[in-house]
């Protein structure tokens, strides 16, 4: 499939890793670009995300600089600097200014970069810039930190008989500290948006996607998702009609990206999909399928083939949302497990051999009559997360 | 330690567990004491919980009934039946009134009560009551479940130069479902107060203490938490500065009594203590120390001996209250690790060995000049609890 018209990538190898993986990645845009971003929405946040707030959205963007191994987060005034450093190193590489480059960090928290090998890095990778799907994946590989495999998703969409190209990387979520991650993701199209509307597509496809998503649900310094506008394909996006049928393209997108996450999650043994509907409000169900996503035991019962209800229904009960327990109803993988409130008769090895034959895990909740739903992904938690979280140290 | 005047107790097998363990505990005042309740939120709840909203607070109690190995929970128009036998054949085998006795069940979900079984470990139970120490430990024996040993606290305090004895027990919380628990407590004091004073005493006291501890923050379809006032010291508590007296010690044997329960979680190789200062409000300090002892990272960096101060200070940022990250204070067994947003330098290896030698961790919070303050116990996050969780099936 092809990218989209208007961007090069690069992903070197700068020596920020200890395994002398790539760890610096360049997207460039060869002419303005807009550009719409969301960032998390912790307090202590890093440098970088303090940068992008103030440059992003815009009309005059021209690149994205991404260093995997160091969140430079919690690192003081240093860190505000060397943050400066990489945006000033890679707007010099470029020819362009300062405030038409994001920075993205991930890694370690509270560890100064090695700003030289930061700027070397930075250096080689504008060199390699190509439009090359190799470039494209170097750039996904650079950006990764405890991912088991890059991710990429790549679509097209039909707007007005025209085609609109898309291309997007992210990586993994699920740690900060040492061995860390940060969910990160951009997506690249090369149709015309201005910046209100790149920002209102960025808004509503990260509602729906990365916004549900967790692994164990600790929120990064670090998050960031952006959107870049060539406008190259020459298809501008302008009315109604079509800025929606983009926004459900990269929502699509984001979508398929964002399930990549917690399917990655240390240790993750299935993909867990909550279903909830029958709320009054969206924000309702929501709520509800992140209690059940973020039960310790429902996770840990998942990760056991288990087919247990009894954690599942209970944890909607703590969801914090005015219900009528007498109307809860749920099915795994298909299978009823209790309805109008009540524990169903079911073959408990069949529906266990349905989890333990399937990586992807489906929890339907049908909690009433309202016309409220949502969606939430997660991993399952295993022996191998807490170890992998807990046995790296001392 | 004496326990307090006018109760008898009794444990006995019943045949519920089928490790044929303690499984019936009756705790029955002499005569009509003062009763008052605390009960889960959660509105998928048990039919015992249903039945002591109904017949709690007051002044006309005679008995608690427990079992354990079945929770009596999501098992319908029979549970609710079943549960009500229990009441009856206490009150028939007392010779007093069914609603003169509340219930509390622990243990699987949505399988029927034995009630043949329950209702013959009653009537043994009845016909073994006594105020012997032993018979105080049988009870506390038989309300466990995945307990590794019983919790009981007893204290006494002196009120206008009168004695006022306590005794207390309590069972483990952290799992619901196949191999469960929920937390129960009982609190008997020999003084006397009325109801309503014993329902604010019961309110204050479960406040701070039952209602600040988590192993793994899954709130149980059945937790529960009585006060018994017998009277039989003689020891009227009428005026506001006897309450307040009263008060503190019922609520410093609750603090006792509650720190047991993640110093006994599933796995758990350390107790976390996380002291919050310095919000605005103490809900403010409590809803970050809720927000850490949430966090799996910081759960698992414990038991990993690691002072990852960045798991600890990016929970405090996306705890939802609103701070100024460069007051974030933190300190760690005392070690001072992050100080007003920064990191400070510590040796990292006598800090881990700090963690390591010592079952409890202290994490100190100091986010900004105001006068809130709160406390709140957990358990850390070990490969044991999640092998306990998830291999007990199939």
């Amino acid at each position: 499939m092809d990218l989209p018209r208007g961007f090069r990538y690069s992903g070197v190898a700068a020596g920020i890793k200890a395994s002398a993986k790539k760890d610096i990645a360049l997207i460039v845009a060869d002419e303005a670009a807009t550009v719409a971003g969301v960032y998390t929405q912790n307090i202590v946040r890093a440098a970088s995300i303090d940068w992008n707030v103030a440059v992003t959205p815009s009309s005059q963007f021209r690149a994205i600089v991404v260093n995997s191994g160091n969140a430079n987060a919690c690192t003081g005034d240093e860190g505000v600097a060397n943050n400066r450093q990489m945006a000033e190193t890679t707007a010099a590489a470029l020819a362009v200014m300062p405030e038409q480059v994001a920075v993205l960090s991930t890694g370690v928290i509270g560890v100064q970069l090695p700003i030289e090998k930061v700027e070397r890095g930075i250096g080689t990778a504008a060199e390699h810039l190509s439009n090359s799907e190799a470039s494209f994946t170097a750039a996904s590989e650079a950006i990764t930190t405890t991912d088991k495999s890059p991710k990429t998703v790549q679509a097209s969409v039909s707007i007005g008989g025209q085609t609109v190209t898309i291309a997007a990387l992210a990586k993994g979520a699920g740690m900060i500290g040492p061995r860390m991650a940060t969910m990160l993701g951009v997506v690249m199209i090369d149709g015309e948006v201005t910046t209100e509307v790149a920002q209102k597509i960025l808004d509503v496809a990260t509602a729906a996607s990365f916004n549900r998503i967790s692994v164990e649900g600790h929120m990064s310094t670090n998050d960031a998702v952006l959107l870049l506008a060539s406008g190259k394909s020459g298809v501008v996006i302008s009315n109604e009609a079509d800025v929606d049928q983009l926004t459900n393209a990269v929502t699509d997108v984001c979508i398929q990206l964002a399930k990549m996450i917690p399917a990655d999650g240390e240790g993750a043994t299935h993909l867990v999909q909550i279903d909830v509907q029958g709320t009054e409000s969206n924000e309702e169900a929501d709520q509800i399928a992140r209690t059940v996503a973020a039960s310790a035991l429902v996770k840990t019962a998942v990760t056991g083939n288990d087919p247990n209800w009894g954690r599942i229904v209970s944890a909607v009960g703590y969801a914090g949302v005015d219900l009528d327990a007498h109307k809860i109803n749920l099915k795994l993988n298909g299978f009823e497990l209790f309805a109008a409130g009540q524990p169903v008769a079911f073959d408990a090895a069949e529906v266990s051999k349905s989890i333990g034959d399937n990586f992807e895990t489906l929890i339907e909740l049908s909690v009433g009559g309202g016309s409220g739903k949502a969606k939430h992904w997660t991993s399952d938690l295993t022996v191998e997360y807490v170890r992998f979280n807990s046995e790296y140290t001392t």
